[in-house]
């Protein structure tokens, strides 16, 4: 069965953002009164699996073997059916 | 008063992904059974408006000034007050 997962990684607190702070001295430059950027990114992998759960475990696999580095990055996942 | 934008980039449909394809091939190297991976990302802004909708405003115009190409990229906002 196919499933959709949708995985985002963020910096965890304290780490620092440089693509956010760079985005936020533009965005100010740009005339805009921002505060703070922070980036992060949205992995959505359609993935071969036999059950949800099954689909849940690779997912946490595949963050901590390649999308996410455990030590700066934190990560939620969501699963769906397709 | 203090707004949370969260704005996520994404490409449209049809563009390559070139990060999505190479993230999808390590996967199946590792030897998950990956049809397809998709890569967007998600800004969240701290920004200093008046009202919730002139941050609104404020966000669509950073994203077609700055945030987001239109020729290939897609966004969706989302505004919190902190």
């Amino acid at each position: 069965m196919k499933y959709h997962l949708r995985i985002e990684v963020c910096l965890k607190p304290g780490h620092s953002d440089p693509e956010g702070e760079t985005t936020a001295h533009l965005l100010k430059e740009l005339g805009y009164k921002v505060e703070k950027v922070n980036v992060s990114k949205v992995y959505t992998v359609v993935l071969n699996a036999e059950s949800r759960e099954e689909a849940k475990v690779k997912a946490e696999e595949m963050c901590k073997r390649l999308l996410a580095n455990p030590t700066k990055d934190h990560y939620v996942i969501t699963v769906d059916e397709k």
